[in-house]
C-alpha cells in the first residue's frame, strides 16, 4: 500500500473543510502508453485498498482483472481507517485526533477524494470502474462526476440511492456502537463490543433466512449455545481484530447520504447522464440491495445492461460468486469487441 | 392485574430451580357453568398480562374475542417484567436481585408456569388457545403438552422450532445488550442504551425493505437526519419506558430454545400430537417467521387449516392486519358450527 498525501484543505459536501487528507492506495500492473488499460476497484465499507485480498476470486493473474494486462487502482476510501484520513488520525490544526469531531463525510466526499488520486497517478481515462455495494455506489457517483473518463461501469448488488431500509439498518449499527459508552475514547479497545454487536447486525443484511438455515441448522437438540449465534460472535470478533469504531460508524453515515440524485434533479435523471457502457448485477437474493434496485439503475443509464446472480447468499453473493460474475463480465466485454470488429469489416468494405 | 404466587420450587427444563414463582395476569368475562369459554390469549415478547392493550382489535367488547360470551385470560410470561418473576425480582434463597444469575428459562418454562395458572384458575378445558409470533410458540407447545385441554388453537407467524435466522437475530440483540456495559448494573437506568439498540433491531426483523420504503421515504434532499434514523431510535425509546434490558435478554433465550421436538422424535412427531382443531395463519411478507415455516406447521397437525394474510407490514403484520385476522377466524369457528349443525340434523333424520 502506498500513501497519498494532498496537502491543501479538502472542503466537504457537509460545508466542514479537512485541512489536508491521506488516501491509502494499492496499484497492480502498469499504465499502458495508450492509457487505456486502467481499471479502477471501489471497495464496500470494511474492505481496504487491496482488491487480491478481499477479491481474490476476481482480481489477480489469470483472474478478470488481471495486471498482466490492466493497472488496478484501488484506494481506501476516505474516512476509513486502512491509510486514508479518518476519525482516528490527527487533526492538523488541532494537533490531536479527531475522534468524535470527525465530520461527515458523503460519498460524494469520497469520490472527489479519489479523482485527486487519479489525477495524481496521471490517469485520464478509467477503462472500467468497478465496485459492489458501496463500491459501486461510489463508481455510479464517479460515472457521473466525470463521465467522460469512465468509459465502462459494472456494479453489483447497489442502488442510486440509499434505501430507507438501508439508513435503518445503519442507524441500528450506529446505535450499538453508542450502546458501548466508551466508545469516544481514545484507546485501544474503546467500543469494540459495540463494533461486534454493529457487525452482527451487518451480516443479518448481508445474509438472509435461507443461508442461515443452510449454513448453520443445528444436527442436536440443545437448549443454548446455538450455531447461529456462535456465528455472530464470530463475525463480530473478526472485524474487532482488523476495524475502528469511528471508522465504521463514519462510513456508515457516508453511506447513507448517499444519492445521485441530490442538487442534480433526482437519480433517475443523473443516472441519464452516465456514458459508459454499464453492467449492473442484482443479487436475487440480496436483501439490502433487493433487484429491484438495480432494476432501477439499469433503467435509466442509457447502455446498461442488468443481469440477475442467482446465489443463496444474499448481498454476501457479490463477494462470493466470481464464476458468474467472470462469465457475464467476459461477455459483456467480448460483446462490444465483437461490435468493433462488425463496424471494422463494414468501414472495410466502404473503402 | 392480578399476581398469581406458586410458592413452592419450580423446576426448570435447563436443571435449576427457582425456589418460588410469580405470574401477572389478567381476565375478562366469566368462565360460564359449563367450563367451556375460555380463551387463552399468550403474547409476544415485550407484551404484558393486557391484550386489550396490545392486541385492541381483536379483543374487548364487540370484538373477535368478546368478553360478553369468553373468558378471556392472558398471563405475562415467566422471566417478563410485567409482574412475573424475572431477572429484576428479589431471589428468596439469597434476599437479593437476580440479575444476571437468573437461570435460563424455555418456552416449555412459560407454558409450565401457564398450566400452573390454568389450574389455580379452575379451567379444565380451553375453547381456543392463540397468540401470534413468540405467542404462538406458547400456545403450540401448550397443545402438545396438555393436548386433551386445548381445543381450538390460533397461530399466527410462528413457528415449530425457532430457527438459525431468528436465532441470530435474537443473538445480535443480547450482543447490542452486552454492548452495553451497565446492563448488569442495579439501577433504573443500567442497560438502557443497549435495549434501545436491541429494539432497533428487532424492528428490522419484524418489517422489511417495503415496509420501510412505505413509511419512511424522504421527500427533501439531505446529506443526514433521514426519517428511518429517526424511526430506528424514536421505536428504541419507547420500549426503553416500559421494558427490562436483563428481561428482554432472558426472554430472547427463550425464544431461541424454542423446538416442539426436543426430546419427542422432532417437531414433525411433536406436531401430530395436537388434538385441537387448528387455524395457522402466515403472513406473505413476514421475513423472521416466512410463510414456509407456518406451512410445515399446519402439514403436520391432523386437523389443521392454512390462511396467509396479505399485509405490507412484514411480522408486525399480526398486530395490524386485525380485519383478515378476524374475517379467517369467524369462518373457521363458522365452519365447524355448521358442520355441527349438520351432523345434528343427520343424527335427527336417524332417530
Amino acid at each position: 500500500m502506498k500513501i497519498y498525501r494532498y496537502q491543501h484543505p479538502f472542503h466537504l459536501e457537509c460545508g466542514d473543510t479537512l485541512p489536508e487528507i491521506e488516501l491509502g492506495y494499492t496499484t497492480y500492473g502498469r499504465l499502458n502508453p495508450e492509457g487505456d488499460n486502467v481499471v479502477w476497484i471501489c471497495h464496500a465499507l470494511t474492505a481496504n485498498s487491496d482488491p487480491v485480498e478481499w477479491w481474490p476470486g476476481l482480481v489477480g493473474e489469470g483472474k478478470l482483472y488481471d495486471p498482466e494486462d490492466s493497472f488496478i487502482v484501488c484506494a481506501n476510501m476516505l474516512g476509513s481507517c486502512y491509510g486514508s484520513t479518518n476519525p482516528d488520525s490527527i487533526d492538523k490544526a488541532t494537533g490531536t485526533r479527531y475522534g468524535e469531531d470527525f465530520p461527515l463525510i458523503t460519498v460524494r466526499d469520497i469520490v472527489k477524494a479519489l479523482v485527486l488520486l487519479r489525477i495524481h497517478l496521471g490517469i485520464k481515462s478509467i477503462h472500467i470502474a468497478t465496485g459492489g455495494s458501496m463500491g459501486g455506489q461510489q463508481a455510479l457517483e464517479w460515472a457521473i462526476m466525470e463521465p467522460d473518463v469512465i468509459k465502462h461501469l459494472i456494479v453489483i448488488g447497489t442502488n442510486a440511492k440509499h434505501s430507507p431500509w438501508g439508513v435503518a439498518f445503519n442507524e441500528t449499527q450506529r446505535m450499538a456502537l453508542e450502546a458501548d459508552l466508551s466508545i469516544n475514547e481514545d484507546s485501544e479497545n474503546a467500543g469494540m463490543k459495540g463494533l461486534e454487536a454493529a457487525r452482527a447486525i451487518a451480516m443479518l443484511s448481508y445474509r438472509n433466512y435461507q443461508a442461515y438455515h443452510l449454513t448453520q441448522m443445528e444436527d442436536e437438540e440443545k437448549l443454548d449455545d446455538f450455531k447461529a449465534s456462535s456465528y455472530q460472535r464470530y463475525q463480530g470478533l473478526k472485524l474487532r481484530k482488523r476495524f475502528r469504531p469511528l471508522a465504521y460508524w463514519t462510513l456508515s453515515k457516508a453511506m447513507d447520504s448517499h444519492d445521485l440524485g441530490r442538487g442534480r434533479g433526482g437519480y433517475r435523471q443523473a443516472l441519464s447522464i452516465i456514458r459508459a457502457r454499464t453492467l449492473v448485477f442484482g443479487i436475487e437474493s440480496d436483501y439490502l440491495f433487493p433487484v429491484s434496485e438495480q432494476k432501477e439503475i439499469s433503467e435509466h443509464i442509457n447502455d446498461a445492461t442488468l443481469e440477475i446472480i442467482d446465489s443463496p447468499f444474499g448481498h454476501d453473493g457479490f463477494l462470493i460468486e466470481y464464476a458468474q460474475i467472470t462469465h457475464k463480465v467476459h461477455e459483456f466485454l467480448d460483446q462490444e469487441k465483437s461490435l468493433n470488429t462488425d463496424k471494422d469489416s463494414i468501414n472495410g468494405s466502404k473503402t
